[in-house]
Parts: structure tokens; sequence; C-alpha cells
């Protein structure tokens, strides 16, 4: 039993991100100890009770949990390569923005030093730390997380992803794939729909709710790629090319920009292309699993 | 008052739309005349209750509401230039797809002969029609609708747009690309998550989850893009494209196809470049409007 208000941690960078991170920890009770490279960054914290460590190997020496925020990894390298820091008295918790080799990389680092790592993303800006909307994504040992995980709620909605270091960036930027996508084909059709005098108000329900309808397809998708097999339930893939060939058509007809729908034509005419016309839409996770070399 | 189970309808082709949707009518009670170029197709409507006309004039004479449902918008053409058809006294409702251009110009063709229309689009599979999930789109007078709401309401869920007969067909096209959107980008993730061994069943709750969260910013960025003001609330699109980059950098490296990345950042990267990289994202909305001369 750990009274989680009392575990003392360690908030390494006070950027924008850093700063709000040892910001909600404090708030949550914990005995803060903060670095950052500019000094004067902690002021307001050290204001709010926190303490400001002379070095980042210092500031592990006072923690069983440090967060490490900086701008890539490789300040994170050229943070933890100074002398003094020993980082195997902590759990490194670092959520710095970086990619699945880099993530699983700096753990080979840490398990090399006999240190705890998990690797980390944030799915949110600064002001959202510490409210439920921060998602924070986690991977890496689950006992590591499973021990810190009541200091780390503090940050927002923590989730553990497994025991790879790597799948907190890859779910991230598959998260944003989806976010820009969700973007992207709400901004089509509203486009589309502004060409015939429609305002983006007046069309966003109807996209919400086919995001929705088509959202709710997504498990029996999931099981089509899981098993390798694309019977076509509802719609074979040739015939949807028909469809988006019309909605290249028409965006080109009134006068909108047409590379989004001709992408989404281009991937399922390679499918086609590979022998997957009378197969389901899912069968594209093939184009979209293979590099195109042009 | 209008016994809506009386009411006389025609449909003139039976494909498997037609079909289908001769058979939901005939369904709730309606007197049905069908008429198809290939007459066969009529025989299992006529043995469950259809009246088969011998021309598509004679099927019009004898219904108030006439729904047509063949290949496209040449197949309607021929056969409504036929010398016997009088359509002035029905109100056809065109479900055949096309294009906002071929739907006016239908609509004004229909308005030289005196006739009522209203433009359709049949956002369904056949096996689905009369049931709720059937989402059937129509445009054109809203009293017309309106006089067959009662009627049409057998097919599925019926939806009223607006008074431009080119509405059913944007608004369906504009939920294609929504529609394909979702999917793709969920197909991103995916295949960026089975890099790690992760399968497509255990990414796609987070995936869903993003999309729902993304869906509920449409109403505020709606209100953006009809104000033509795009505050950076949450983000600037310049910070916006280093996490695109960053979802270039992370596909290639893993090896996945990188061109919806490519393309989600090369529409941002034309809107900095327009002077909008201080700006949110939804003012992309005059990329997406803009037809790209190359
Ligand atoms: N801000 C967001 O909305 C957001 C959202 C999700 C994820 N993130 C991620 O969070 C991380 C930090 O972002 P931020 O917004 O806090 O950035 P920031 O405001 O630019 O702060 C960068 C931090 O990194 C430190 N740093 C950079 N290079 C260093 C080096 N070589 N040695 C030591 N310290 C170094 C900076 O120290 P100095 O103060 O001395 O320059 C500063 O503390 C990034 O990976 C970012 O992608 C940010
Ligand atoms: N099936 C779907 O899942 C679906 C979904 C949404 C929308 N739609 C739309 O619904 C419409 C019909 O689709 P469907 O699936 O029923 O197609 P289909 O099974 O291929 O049937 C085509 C129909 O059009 C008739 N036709 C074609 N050219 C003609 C001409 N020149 N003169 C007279 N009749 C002609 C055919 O008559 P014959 O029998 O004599 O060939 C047949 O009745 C299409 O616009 C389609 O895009 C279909």
């Amino acid at each position: 039993m750990n009274d989680e208000t009392t575990t003392p941690v360690a908030v390494i960078g006070l950027g924008l991100m850093g700063q709000a991170l040892a910001g909600a920890l404090l708030e949550a009770g914990h005995p803060t100890t903060v670095w950052n490279r500019t000094a004067t960054k902690a002021d307001q914290l050290v204001a709010a009770g926190a303490r400001l460590a002379p070095t980042v190997g210092d500031a592990l020496q006072a923690a069983s949990l440090t967060i490490i925020c900086v701008t890539d990894y490789q300040a994170v390298h050229e943070l933890f390569d100074a002398s003094d820091v020993k980082p195997a008295g902590t759990t490194l918790v670092n959520l710095t923005s970086g990619d699945s080799a880099q993530a699983r990389a700096a753990a080979q680092w840490a398990e090399q030093r006999g240190a705890r790592y998990l690797d980390g993303a944030i799915m949110a800006i600064p002001s959202a730390i510490g409210t439920a909307e921060a998602v924070i994504l986690h991977s890496g040992p689950q006992s590591d997380f499973e021990a810190h995980k009541s200091t780390l709620d503090a940050l927002g909605t923590v989730t553990y992803l497994g025991a790879d270091h790597g799948l907190a960036s890859l779910y991230d930027v598959a998260g944003l794939a989806m976010m820009w996508s969700v973007l992207n084909g709400w901004l089509q059709g509203t486009a589309l729909l502004r060409t015939a005098g429609v305002d983006a108000a007046t069309y966003t329900p109807f996209a919400r709710q086919i995001a929705a309808v088509v959202t709710e397809w997504l498990p029996g998708y999931a099981e089509q790629i899981d098993s390798g097999s694309f019977p076509a339930e509802v719609s074979a893939l040739e015939t949807d090319v028909r469809a988006m060939a019309h909605l290249i058509e028409e965006s080109e007809a009134v006068g909108v920009n047409a590379d989004l729908p001709k992408l989404i034509k281009a991937m399922a005419d390679r499918a086609i292309a590979a022998g997957h016309g009378a197969e389901q839409y899912p069968v594209l996770i093939e184009e979209f699993g293979t590099p195109r070399d042009d």
C-alpha cells in the first residue's frame, strides 16, 4: 500500500507541457522536485511549493517517479548522459514525443543502467493536464505502470497499452491519423455543400451521424482483418470504386479540391489491381500496410 | 388527410434496388404498379400483388407517386423521352444515383412538363430497404416531400434536405467522403499497430474513442467556418504540421504506406503557404474548397 499523495516525484523539463505536469503533481500533494535547463522557468512552480534541483542527477535522487518532458529524444539523451545521472533508484516516465524506435532505444538505454522505464505520449494540450480530458498513453512493463498509476492519475486519463515500449508512440500517431481523417472527411463534405449555399453548421450533424454509423462497423471490420478473410457481406470493392469515381467527378464538377477523393480511389484501385475487387473494404489493410515505392 | 396505405404508387426500374423499393411499398399496402425494361424482373413482385404496366406512360397514369430507380440519369432520360410519357399527374421521386447538376437538370425537365419532381439518394443496400437503417435523402419543393412523406416512410429513414434539387446528391457524396475517411484513418492506425503485433480488434476501441471525441469538436469548428474566423484556440496549424511530419516519419520507419499521412500534411502545408499557419485547423476549408491545378 502506497499513499499516493506522498510519493516523491521529479519533473525534468519545464516547457509549456512540463510546467503543466509539475503543476498537476504539486496540486495533487506530491513532494515535487523540478529541473529545467533554463532555471527561471521553475520560478512559479517553486513559489507553489516545488523544490528546484541543481542538477538532473540530484532531481532523480529525490524521486521514486521521474517524469521527463523535453523537446525530443535527442534532448533526453543529452540530459541523461551527464555523469551524475544515476537513474537506477527511480522509475522514469518519458512523456517526450518521439517515435516507436526512439522509445524502444531509450528503454534499452535505461535497462542497461538498471532503471525502470515507461514510455508515454500525451494526447492533450497543456491546459488540459490534470483533467480527465488529457489522455496520456503509457507502455512498458505493466508492474512499473501499476506501481505508479495512482500518482500518474493526477495528470489526466492515464492508459496502459502493453509491454512493448513503442506502443505509446504508435497509438499516438494512429490517433492523429484518425483525428485528421475525420476532420478532412468533414471538410471535404463541408466544401461540397458550401457550393450549394449550405453552411457548415447545417451540414455538420449529418457528417457526425455518418461518422457514428461507420465507427460502429469497425469491430466487425477488425474481425475481417484479424482473420485475414474479407467476404463482401455488404459491398464489394469494385462497387465501391464506382461511387469513389462519382465523388471525384462531383468534387471536380462543383469546383472543390479532389485530392482526398482521388487518394481514396487510388488506394482502392491498387487493392483491385492486386486482385481484391470482389472483397470488402477492410482488405485495403494490405495497401495501408505496404509502403509504395515510387 | 391522406390514407397513406392506399396511395397508388409506381416504381420504374426493377434492378436490385428497384425491386427492394417496390417490395417495401407493396408490403406497406400500397397499390403498386411496376415497370422494367426487362419485364421478367417484375415476376416476383407481380406474384406479391403488383400490377405490371405495359409502358412507362401507363405506369405513371396509375400513380400519384412514381419512384424511378435505374442505372443512371441517361437511362432516366431515355425512358422519359418516350412519347406516351405524361408526368404531369404524378410526383416523380428519382432515386437514381447521379450528381447535383444532373439532378437540377432533371428537375428543370420535369418542371417544363408540369410535373412535380423530387430528387433523392439512397444511402443503403437493397436488403436494408424497408428498415430504419436505410437512409434516403430527398431534395426539391418541401410541399411535394411533405405530401408524400408518409408513403416514402415505407422505404426507410426518409430525410428532407432543402429546395435545391442538387442537395440529395451532394449530401450523398459528402457522406461517402466521411465514410471512407473514417475507414482510412482507422486502416492507417491499424496498419501502424500491426507492425508491433497489435491486432485490429485490440486497436479498434481506441480508434473509435478518438473518432467520437473529434466529432464532438465539429460543431465548434463549423462555427469557425461559418464566421470565417479561425483563432487558434486549441492548436495552430504550424504546430499541427510538426505532428503530421512525425506521422509520416513513423509510417515510413515502420514500413507502412505513408500516402494518407502525406496528403494530410500537404493540405496543411498549402494552408500555411497561404498564410494561415497561426490559425486553427478548420481554416483548411479554403484548401478543400479550391480545386488544385496541376
Ligand atoms: N505543448 C503541447 O501542446 C504538447 C502536446 C503533446 C505533447 N507535447 C510534447 O511535450 C514535449 C515538450 O513540449 P513543450 O510544449 O513543453 O515544449 P517547449 O515549451 O518548447 O519546452 C521544451 C522543453 O525542452 C527543454 N529542452 C530542449 N532541448 C533541451 C536540451 N538539449 N537539454 C535540456 N533541455 C532541453 C527546454 O528547456 P529550456 O526551457 O531550457 O529551453 C524546455 O523545458 C514535446 O516532446 C512535445 O512534443 C507537447
Ligand atoms: N444496389 C445498391 O446497393 C445501390 C445502393 C444505393 C444506390 N443505388 C442506385 O440505385 C440505382 C439502381 O441500382 P441497382 O442496384 O438497382 O442497379 P441494377 O440492378 O444494375 O439495375 C439497373 C436498372 O436500371 C435499368 N436500366 C438501365 N438502363 C436502362 C435504360 N436505358 N432504359 C431502361 N432501363 C434501364 C435496368 O433495366 P433492365 O433490368 O432491363 O436491365 C434495371 O432495372 C443506381 O443508380 C444505383 O447507383 C444502388
